[in-house]
């Protein structure tokens, strides 16, 4: 139950996590976070807006970054150190999401990494982009 | 049900939520985003970690920072376009959180806010800390 | 809220449960057993495999069955000691499944009953197929 | 997003997954299939009974079996056949159960492999014993 340590990452590795985001999804983070904006849960208000209807909250598809961080690469025993997210369109329930993160940078010094992340729609178009830092887990001492 | 344009804004502003993070939360968040690693949902496995017990997803705190964004400053309407998040130390299930967020620029030209975003545990300790770039609802047309 | 013992009890006794299976079911039964098999949460995957669209878990309709031994026939009190099941076909979301048990044999010796249990959907097809062993709760002494 | 073909599985071959089980699990697991048995949900009812307390559901450990067999031992595109289940001891909220998978046969000429399923607790005690028959991914022709 433990990820990958900095020695078995390379430059260019590469993981993902593919969901579609039903409307349950967005009610329950919606519930848990307490971000009950009209343009999540408010199909009155939302089908009026340039949107034209309820939307996923942009957080909900960080939190499939941090499902490949933390599931994959590297995997469990990882730290997450950083995250820079641009949001960069709307995601509709129903949409399915591709949460994918790409070795960028190794720092063996720090046992450092930095990812690319990003969140790709059904249409391969881009919704979320950005960078995580993160530390992998450290080998075992036996 | 719209939130304050630019010009209700003033540096110096602020907005909080606050919650107190149950098991059932880590739980619901980890089966909507499928994060479940075992840091979160294994306590045998993680009282033997640095943290000696299963702990909450740092991105579900980034999720209170939307709440106050979407829901309070500057409210339904915004854009969120940019996040940036330092995690800083890990919450614990029963931690209380506060997400809080400041006004810190106001670029009226371009309907631009940059606000300071942190969440604080009940100890006062700054468990992230961060920034966003946000877009204000516009003022409607009559 | 004692079910029936075993002396209330006759062979050819039925007992059903109807559910039409929502998306909200399949997603969150996703995420309490942590099953995020691309054929039930990712339509981009599932509408190229066999069965064009996601399907719901097979082990949740076994759920089903569990529902109406512990509800109804024997009902609360049953110990369940064991379950055979054959899945036999698929089930898609917006499907009305009936969860349904008929006693094939009754041990008062033991104090155990098998169950004949099958699942069938709105088209009288049976998906799920199997029996069933279980202990109806004791009569109380006074 | 493909699972193991039979090519590649040998007898012998191990998976599993872990999850502490939370009350959250419970109520979800009792709320989507309805099985609202009071030794689930009723701790006044349960803390008189043989169990002392509520315990989960029998089913729901059913649920991790599959787990591991929908997302790694064979994974994605499997088809489930056959489980056999022997509930062998109840388990309570908040322990930490393993649902695990070993090869025990190989049937290359139907594509058939069976698989010894057993859930375990945190004092190594099998909750859950049986087998499962199934059907791995076949190889993409090209």
């Amino acid at each position: 139950m433990s990820g990958k340590t900095i020695s078995a990452i390379r430059v260019g590795d590469q993981a993902q996590f593919t969901k579609t985001i039903s409307e349950s999804d967005v009610y329950l983070y919606a519930g848990v976070t307490g971000d009950l904006n009209p343009a999540h849960i408010n199909e009155e208000y939302a089908k009026n807006t340039f949107f034209k209807g309820r939307i996923a909250h942009g957080m909900l598809m960080a939190g499939f970054i941090s499902t490949v961080v933390g599931m994959k690469l590297p995997g469990p025993g990882s730290i997450y150190l950083e995250q820079q997210l641009k949001f960069l369109a709307p995601v509709r329930l129903q949409d399915t999401i591709t949460a994918r993160v790409e070795v960028k940078e190794i720092d063996t010094t720090k046992n450092l990494i930095q990812l690319e992340t990003q969140c790709i729609n059904q249409d391969k178009k881009i919704v979320v982009d950005g960078k995580a830092l993160i530390s992998p887990p450290k080998k075992k001492r036996t």
